[in-house]
């Protein structure tokens, strides 16, 4: 009886098998099934299919691994080494032969399904698998005695060597044919693309020889307010560049409804904003390759995320229907479109985007994008999704359900429609203490670690001024007042009587509550007006009321956890949002930021197709609910106006701050638009 | 026991079966599969069901057809007849239920799978089966409480109601769905694509309402020389107009290679000619469509045939690889575009354009076309074609094996290269006869009926004069000349003394024949010189061993027919075609002329998209002879200098016309450089 075969062991996936005295390492992987990469095929002109082999004693694996259990070194190994450098300890698996039982650990860098490292746990494992994939071929040269095309032969040779089958390819790719493979004497890679959809592979771009490494995706968040990209390596996942630029639409209009209404007053409007968008998209990738230094035309893909009403624009596509019951989609399904119809000027002419699903006429790809990076399907416990913005998108649900909805909490969360309110800029007021017992506030602004009661920040503040007050900030402020008891239930403003503070300063028949009077050095009285209090009251009873609509829906008073999504939503402090009741009362630890939610979602989409399918199966099966027709959301709406809330009770906001309750209501006229109540129930 | 079901009989078909009383005619022809039209789906609306039932005794099917068979005029054909007249006759089958045993007939115009009536019984029979149908549907209206877009609802109706799945749709078309659907009130009748490739069906046109009538494709034949094309109607199959154009490229070079060289001299000449082309064909796109007073976005499909260096061009690849060996194509599969990657400006943006495939690197999608059109492969006989143009395109083949190759012929028989050449237009000569014994000449131009000789031609030839002569004209000169004794079998044109006749001159050192001389009127001089003769017997030996060169390949030295295509082989007598040694010899009445063959077959694979996998399982079985190569080629191109050929027996001519033995040779300097024989052996 003869020795058997030599053993040979992967790690870390744990696959094992038996294979003859001088099988590549890369053939015995290839048997397995082991996730190894390999762009050359096997050539050893790649350095996709490095191994690290194990020495020693394996009692785990019941091995003893020689020296001698792999072949020496080749020449073409030492050639690689000297010419680009073989880590220490590393193989090329398609040159390294099995010689006895032998230990082989594939670092993650040569696998071809890596997992991207996400920073929270909760969510959803990226691992990357691309629609479009390099592989290297060495292609047939024309022969007149039996004609066929280059294309042909090319397509032959990726089916045979690479099962790449019923290959397309486009005009252009066609047009440039002919030079990349005579470039290439005949040897060259090419990027093919194939998606989750089953449609025939497609060429997207030829490279003379082997081009191994940069081969790129855009993922690109289109905001109402502000576009953000991410130039993401679609081997690694790695960001190589991150940007983001207003959305020049806002000069037709600052929120959605006012971008409709301006189509339905002006015809054309709709191609305007169209191009305004499309426009500034080019020019944010091509800003993207500058900053990290790429050829535009090696970005070959992009996903897109965005409202309904953004994506109807970006499509060309009237986005009228959307402003007016029933508010019809025109597609609600995911789209894979040529970039170049949404005009994309410096990228690969090839390339390919990917738009997620919208969920419903209020509910867009970007709520999709958001379910897809947090994974509500996939939680134990019952989670609450809010993607705070213009239009706040909101899920709620947990393995057994996913409900979706939008509310119109309108611009106020992003200090538009707030007296002194304004961009997030240097300058801006973002954090804000009220003292209890004096009144008196203290202050951070963007761009400064000191508050405004440390010694060193007058004379460093010169440098910015203080301008006014950001999104987070006026949350910070009314909820300060209303803990300091400037502010009652009702959202009143007391008097400087009533208060017992002199910042209370009267404001016509209201009053205002000064922050910062800059004046003396020629800069803005800010304060925060009734006015103010009442366009957040606004904001914020939408967004609750939204969030009870899916509660009821699914039968239930409270959540288990709350995530804040969306750029806003990270600078929120979970204690102050749900002071004013922006949200459900939880304990505050399960208050969590989950920050760029939809942005990540579309960086999920560009580095795993699986996730599309995924995503398009998840908002099939999602529950839509239209606040703007259901009878229950005015009840809640109107109830959602006392801070934190007219009826629910908030027992954990209860542990942790102790609400002064005052009330500024003098029975006069017509401040106080909620009712006459003068205390919080419960 | 009960009566049974009252049987139906569907002629032309034969199919029968017993169906309950009061199922509707169309119901039972779908379930007998018997090939009956609806683009309204049963709804009473569209015309396209209508049957003839037959009443009285049909012994042949033993049934006996009462008048009360089918239910009486409803309603509905009652509103039809009023508003659009229903024939004599005529049923619609969606409305008339069955009473009784019935024979009912669907009219040739009421079948899907129309056959189109071709003139010549040995060609491929035409069935309608286009990519393109319509479909009418009704679109569930959005729902607020079921969100879905609108595209997604249209497409589960086309599902739902016609069988389409899977449906996909362009950004063009998203962006115009929500006006169409809604002006027709969420009826609409969609142009769907489907072709042979199994590739996902495409949304190509919407249409509020009902469309009936009228969607278009374009066969479009584009010749080095001449662009001609068929406006065909999709549903018919009929020919609703034809028109030609000179291809603008000509001003770049007459013949293939000289472009070539164009695009070789001059960095961007592809491009030139790309533009121009394209250009052209727009035009003859959009005067087609004024010539039949059509909407052009009713032009939903194109299909085009070219040889390779106009198919390279109009695609907008670089030729030069098809000017130099080893003649590599960039691409030789059929190809299925967008029409608008060709710019085609007027037709619907939609509009897809499907391209035969190339054969080789020198036989083109028109080789192709012809191999559809006369079907090669289904005959029992050998059977040569040749399609003569500039480049000629040879087929040889029957029931078991297809050759082809093309040869490069040159502009000669196109007039060209003759030193009274001209095109083909009023006041070219086109037809000759000359006297065996006076040695005098006449002739017929090109616009007039009579002869040279008949005595009103003088004052009427006034009007064109006589300009030149055209193609056919040259060759019926030149084998007139060898009839009469004027010319001998090496190509040599006698002197007067040798002749006997006055009209032939000497022309230098040789001499020329002088067919008409128009300068007592101020016209041209026009003779048939040496010269002439040479650049004819170069263009026929080409065109004589390429055809050898396939009869060697097969093993035969005979073949049983021959057909002459393009629009020049329509011209060619073929006694004068075989007295020059163009063609192999076979019986007279065995060659035919098919016309634009390579048009028609473009036209077929218009009208039937199972034509079009035809083609291309065809185009894959077709053994490719490259003349440039083929070490034989030169030896039969010598041999076919003499006319008609120095070695080749031509017994079938041999029994219609008798050759004189003649011979100019006078043993001086070489006008002869075809050797010195005296005689035709054999």
């Amino acid at each position: 009886m003869t020795d058997p075969d030599p053993l040979v062991i992967f790690t870390p996936s744990g696959k094992r098998g038996r294979f003859p005295v001088g099988t590549p390492v890369l053939t015995a992987a290839r048997q397995l099934g082991v996730d190894l990469d390999s762009v050359c095929g096997g050539r050893g002109i790649c350095s996709k299919c490095q191994v690290t082999p194990a020495y020693g004693d394996f009692p785990k694996h019941g091995v003893h691994v020689t020296d001698t259990a792999l072949s020496p070194w080749n020449s073409v190994e030492e050639r690689y080494d000297s010419t680009r450098g073989l880590p220490e300890g590393r193989r090329l698996s398609c040159q390294a032969q099995v010689q006895g039982d032998v230990v082989i650990d594939v670092p993650a860098e040569s696998q071809v399904h890596r997992q991207v490292i996400r920073k929270r746990a909760e969510t959803r494992a990226l691992t990357m698998n691309p629609a479009t994939r390099l592989h290297y071929v060495e292609v047939a040269e024309p022969d007149m005695h039996d004609p066929s095309g280059d294309f042909e032969r090319l397509a032959a040779a990726l089916e045979a060597q690479w099962g790449v089958t019923g290959l397309t390819v486009d005009l252009s790719m066609l047009a440039a044919l002919q030079g990349v493979l005579r470039k290439g004497n005949w040897r060259v890679t090419a990027a093919v693309y194939r998606d989750h959809t089953g449609a025939a592979p497609r060429l997207l771009h030829l490279f003379p020889g082997l081009h191994e490494d940069g081969f790129y995706g855009l993922a690109i968040d289109l905001g109402s307010t502000t576009i953000a990209a991410h130039l993401t390596d679609l081997e690694t996942g790695e960001v190589r560049a991150a940007s983001g630029l207003m959305n020049p639409q806002i000069r037709f209009g600052e929120d959605l409804m006012s971008r409709v209404s301006y189509v339905m007053m002006n015809p054309g409007g709709d191609t305007e904003m169209t191009n305004a968008v499309r426009g500034a998209l080019s020019d944010l990738a091509a800003e993207l390759a500058r900053d990290a230094g790429i050829d535009p035309a090696l970005i070959v893909e992009a996903t897109l995320v965005c409202n309904p009403v953004m994506h109807h624009l970006a499509l060309g596509i009237d986005p009228t229907e959307l402003g007016q019951a029933p508010f019809a989609l025109t597609t609600s399904s995911a789209l894979s479109l040529p970039a170049s119809d949404l005009g994309f000027a410096a990228i690969n002419p090839r390339a390919r985007l990917y738009i997620l699903p919208c969920i419903a006429g209020h509910v867009g790809a970007d709520a999709a994008a958001v379910a897809l990076s947090e994974a509500p399907e996939k939680s134990e416990d019952l989670v609450l999704i809010i993607d705070v913005g213009t239009n706040a998108e909101i899920l709620l649900g947990n393995t057994s359900r996913v409900l979706a909805c939008s509310s119109p909490t309108g611009p106020a969360f992003e200090g538009a429609q707030i007296s002194s309110g304004q961009r997030a800029a240097p300058g801006a007021i973002e954090k804000v203490e009220i003292d209890p017992v004096t009144k008196e506030p203290r202050f951070r602004v963007i761009g400064m670690k000191r508050w405004s009661d440390d010694p060193g920040f007058a004379p460093r503040v010169v440098a910015t001024g203080v301008t006014g007050i950001c999104g987070s900030g006026i949350i910070e402020a009314l909820a300060e007042m209303r803990m300091a008891g400037i502010m009652d239930a009702s959202g009143l403003i007391g008097s400087a009587e009533q208060t017992g503070s002199a910042r209370c300063i009267p404001d016509g028949r209201t009053h205002a509550y000064v922050l910062h009077d800059g004046r003396a050095e020629g800069g803005p009285l800010i304060t925060v007006t009734q006015g103010d209090v009442r366009a957040i009251q606004l904001a914020k009873s939408a967004l609750y009321a939204g969030a009870r609509l899916l509660m009821d829906e699914m039968g239930v008073d409270r959540v288990d956890r709350v995530v804040l999504a969306g750029a806003f939503g990270a600078h929120i402090s979970a204690k102050h949002a749900m002071v004013l009741g922006m949200i459900p009362d939880v304990p505050l630890e399960r208050v969590t930021s989950a920050g760029n939610a939809a942005g990540t979602g579309a960086r999920i989409a560009l580095c795993d197709i699986a996730a599309r399918a995924a995503i398009e199966g998840n908002v099939a099966r999602i529950t839509k609910i239209e606040t703007a027709i259901a009878p229950a959301f005015q009840a809640h709406f109107v109830a959602a106006n006392a801070l934190p809330h007219a009826s629910d009770p908030f027992p954990e906001l209860a542990k942790v701050v102790q609400l002064p309750d005052v009330s500024f209501n003098t029975g006069g006229s017509g401040a106080d638009g909620s009712g006459r109540r003068r205390r919080r129930r419960g």
